[in-house]
C-alpha cells in the first residue's frame, strides 16, 4: 500500500492526483507546515530532507516529484501515465517534468523561501518583486512550446498533466498575468474536471 | 547518431560523461557563452530555451539534464546506467538526479545567474555571499544520506555518478568548505580516473 505525505498548496499535489489516477489504493497524511512538522524528528527520520511530497512504498521511500511520477507512471503501466517503454518518448515526458522542477517550481520558491539564497530582507523583496516577470518567463515557455493540447504531450494524458496543474494553481498568488496564457488556463479547467482531480482535492481539504 | 551540445563548465559535461561511457559513437558541438550563441537565432531553433545542454536524437531534440541521463541510460541497457526494468529501484536513482537539478545547481546557479529571480545588484551580492553556506547545504545532504559509496548507489555506477562528479566540480568556485566532504572528494577522484571521464574532458578540451 502506497503512503502519500502532503501539504496542501505544495507540489505534493501533482502526486497526489497521480496516485488517484491510478485507482489504486494510498493513503494520505497531512504534514502541518504550521506547526513545522516537516523538521520534527518524526518526519525527518521518513524524509530527511525535511520537505513534502514523500511517498512510503513497500520497498521504501521516495522523494522529489519527478520520480515519484515516473514511478506511479511505471508500477500502473495499464494507466499509460507515460510511455515508459519508449525511451525517447519517455525522455520528452520527463523533460517536461525536470523543467516544471527545476524552472517553474523553482522560480515561485523565490516567493517565501528566498532564505535558501540569500540572507537580505531587502533581498526578498526584490525576489518577490520579480515575481510575475520571473515566473510568468517560465510559463511563457510552456505556453509557447511545451503545452501541446488539449494534455500537455497532446492527445494522451500523461504524469506532465498533474504537474502543470499543481503549478498553474500558483499563478494568480505569484501575480502572473493570465491573459498572456490561455492554454495553460484552458488546461487548468480541463484538469479541475476529472474525477482523479477533484479526489485528491477533497482528500487534501 | 547522437549529438551533444555542450559549453565547457556547465552541466553538460554529465550527458557527456554518460555517453562517453556507453561506447556509442556520437558527435558534439560547443556552444560560446561569450558570444551569447546560445540565444543565437540559429540555436534557438535547436533549443528554445537557449541553454546547455542539447542532445540531438535521431527522433527529435531532448534537454534537461535528469531526462538525457534516462534517455542514455534506457537506450543502451547493457551499459547497466540505470536499473530502469525496476520501478522502485530506478526512481531512487531518479530522485537522486532530480534533487541535484533542482537544489544542488539552483543553489550554484544563484551565483552568476541571481537575474534570473531578482534585479538588484545588492541581491546578487547578497546571493553570492550566501553560495558557500546554500551550496554547502545541498552537498551536506548528499554526504550523509545520498553518497553510499563508492558509488552513489552503491556497488553498481549509474547516472547518478557523472552528474554527481559534474556538480562537485563546482564546488571551489563556490567557496564551499571541501573538508566537510571527505566522500564527495573521495568520489570525485575516483570518477577522474575513469577513461569516460577523461575522454568527455578531452573532447571539451
Amino acid at each position: 500500500m502506497l503512503k502519500l505525505y502532503y501539504t496542501p498548496g505544495t507540489c505534493a499535489l501533482a502526486s497526489h492526483i497521480a496516485l488517484a489516477e491510478t485507482g489504486a489504493d494510498y493513503t494520505t497524511e497531512r504534514v502541518d507546515f504550521k506547526t513545522n512538522q516537516q523538521n520534527s524528528p518524526e518526519y525527518l527520520k521518513i524524509n530527511p530532507k525535511g520537505r513534502v511530497p514523500t511517498l512510503v512504498t513497500d520497498r521504501g521511500v521516495l522523494t522529489e516529484t519527478p520520480a515519484m511520477l515516473a514511478y506511479i507512471a511505471q508500477s500502473f503501466p495499464q494507466m499509460k501515465l507515460a510511455p515508459v517503454e519508449d525511451a525517447f518518448a519517455f525522455a520528452q515526458v520527463q523533460s517536461i517534468n525536470s523543467y516544471f522542477c527545476s524552472t517553474v517550481h523553482v522560480a515561485h520558491a523565490h516567493k517565501g523561501r528566498g532564505y535558501r539564497w540569500a540572507t537580505d530582507e531587502a533581498s526578498f523583496a526584490d525576489m518577490k518583486r520579480m515575481l510575475p516577470k520571473s515566473v510568468g518567463a517560465t510559463f511563457a515557455l510552456v505556453e509557447r512550446d511545451m503545452l501541446k493540447g488539449p494534455w500537455v504531450m497532446g492527445e494522451q494524458y500523461t504524469i506532465c498533466d498533474p504537474y502543470l496543474f499543481t503549478l498553474s494553481g500558483w499563478l494568480e498568488g505569484d501575480g502572473v498575468d493570465l491573459s498572456t496564457l490561455p492554454k495553460v488556463m484552458a488546461h487548468r479547467q480541463r484538469m479541475a474536471e476529472r474525477p482523479a482531480v477533484k479526489k485528491a482535492m477533497a482528500e487534501q481539504g
